[in-house]
């Protein structure tokens, strides 16, 4: 038996792809709907055989569930265009976002009426790929891993319960997190990540001889940038929503490589092996040893 | 047939442990011989069928080969422990190394006797693992990845050829390359982005929540951070060796990304955009586009 009626799925893209993908291999709704503004990711998905019809439901109800995976700046938008004049949202219907920053969704949420906050659980599938669009969708693309779902004080537990059975249904492990907390230690663990990833790749691609740089890049360069290869657009979002929790970790970072760097140039190399097995011993111990050649 | 009588590998770590396993593997030599200064090492590569014995032999000739897979800076001093009073090295073997910065290499190689300069072909194969020590060492390393040699004026072409058909055995592809090029070219492509990652887990170590922050590490964390677990020694002399080739390009790195943090404070979501766009276009150009799950 599907725990939903309809799940509608607005921005069919990797993410949306992958939830509506997940949701049909577990049986997770009757009908799974899409909502895209490009035409032609919709007939993807129709073709994929991912969804069973397209365009926003006039009749949505309280059973069915609406997942937003659009960009982080495009959340507040949608979220606003689905309330109608009575303040009921998206027909009363619950809720959720995939965003990967929380701070600016919960700030979108909370000038809504009360009526529509209780109906909306704002969540984060830590999940995702270099690749992107509806072409890179995959049922498993959220198994074994986590989303983090930063509910309010007022988000209905109804509401919140619906949220994490579609996450589950999806094979994720479903954690809740404070929303500050949450911008925080995204911004260290994935937003610096690929700031640095895609500042690496750019200073070198200004250099002269670029091409010959990029021929020599071994296997560790380029897992060392495969995050470079993300979505521009979900990236830019993302920076403009967690600016300040970005720039913190980020003057850290610099202001420690800056030690290094003195480190470096002194030749000290007793410090830069201290830094080094420090490093080593902590990304052993706390990441796992990944096992790919380099 | 093999190749050479004698295949003799001073450092069985991962690199010389591997040599010895793709030596084996392609009958190059008759006998492989490995020295160590740790026994233990030595007992690993016996039990696992990589070597034939330990010990340097004291009747090397001028058909064997030696292959020095010691940390960068160990390479001078094995270098010239291999030269007797009369200036012959290794009994007039062919040398080479495995070292992944160059010029100081070649710095010590120009201190030797001219016959022993003939001798000694400077070598550095773009292969490894986060992984280290022979327990980790795979006749397969060095299959489909490159070896850049940096020859001297003075090399032997027979030298060099039978290098060159080492490495051919392994399954490499063999370039040749101006030695200032090759440091130059790594501190950008292998050296920079070992120092972000091991800078970044020691930044985020340094958080009182780090066990929290690792906890919620996903794939693309695990991806650019792999190299951070790499053998902390080895690392520690790349840096000493090629100090001014990393500062000059962590420099223009750490100015691009004063740039882009001016972009980030500014809230300039245009300047991110074009950035991480122009990066992502560059990477799939010329990296090619990973397809692991973040």
């Amino acid at each position: 038996m599907s725990e939903v009626p309809r799940l509608v799925v607005i921005g069919t893209g990797l993410i949306g792809g992958s939830v509506a993908a997940a949701a049909r291999a577990a049986g997770f709704a009757d009908r799974v709907v899409g909502v895209d503004a490009d035409p032609a990711a919709l007939a993807e998905g129709l073709e994929a055989g991912l969804l069973d019809e397209t365009g926003l439901p006039e009749d949505l109800g309280p059973d069915d569930l609406v997942v937003l995976a659009v960009p982080t700046l495009a959340v507040p938008g949608a979220l606003a265009g689905l309330v109608d004049d009575a303040g009921v949202l998206a027909g009363g219907a619950v809720v959720t976002d995939t965003a990967s920053v929380k701070g600016s969704v919960v700030a979108a949420l909370r000038s809504l009426p009360s009526t529509a906050r209780a109906r909306f659980v704002p969540g984060h599938p830590i999940a995702g790929s270099e690749r992107s669009g509806v072409g890179a969708a995959r049922a498993d693309l959220f198994r074994d891993h986590r989303v983090l779902l930063t509910p309010e004080p007022d988000t209905a537990p109804e509401a919140l319960g619906r949220v994490e059975a579609l996450w589950r249904a999806a094979g994720a492990e479903v954690l809740r997190m404070d929303v500050a907390e949450h911008d925080r230690i995204l911004a260290m663990t994935s937003h610096l990540p690929h700031l640095l990833a895609f500042a690496l790749v750019d200073t070198l691609g200004a250099q002269r001889e670029h091409e010959e740089i990029f021929r020599h890049a071994a296997g560790g360069f380029r897992d060392f940038t495969r995050i470079a290869s993300s979505d521009p657009v979900m990236w830019r979002d993302v920076f403009a929503a967690n600016g300040p929790a970005v720039l913190s970790i980020l003057d850290r970072f610099v202001a420690d490589l800056g030690r290094l760097r003195a480190q470096l140039e002194a030749g000290d190399r007793a410090a830069l092996h201290e830094t080094f097995t420090r490093a080593k011993a902590l990304r052993d111990a706390h990441v796992g040893s990944g096992t790919r050649r380099g």
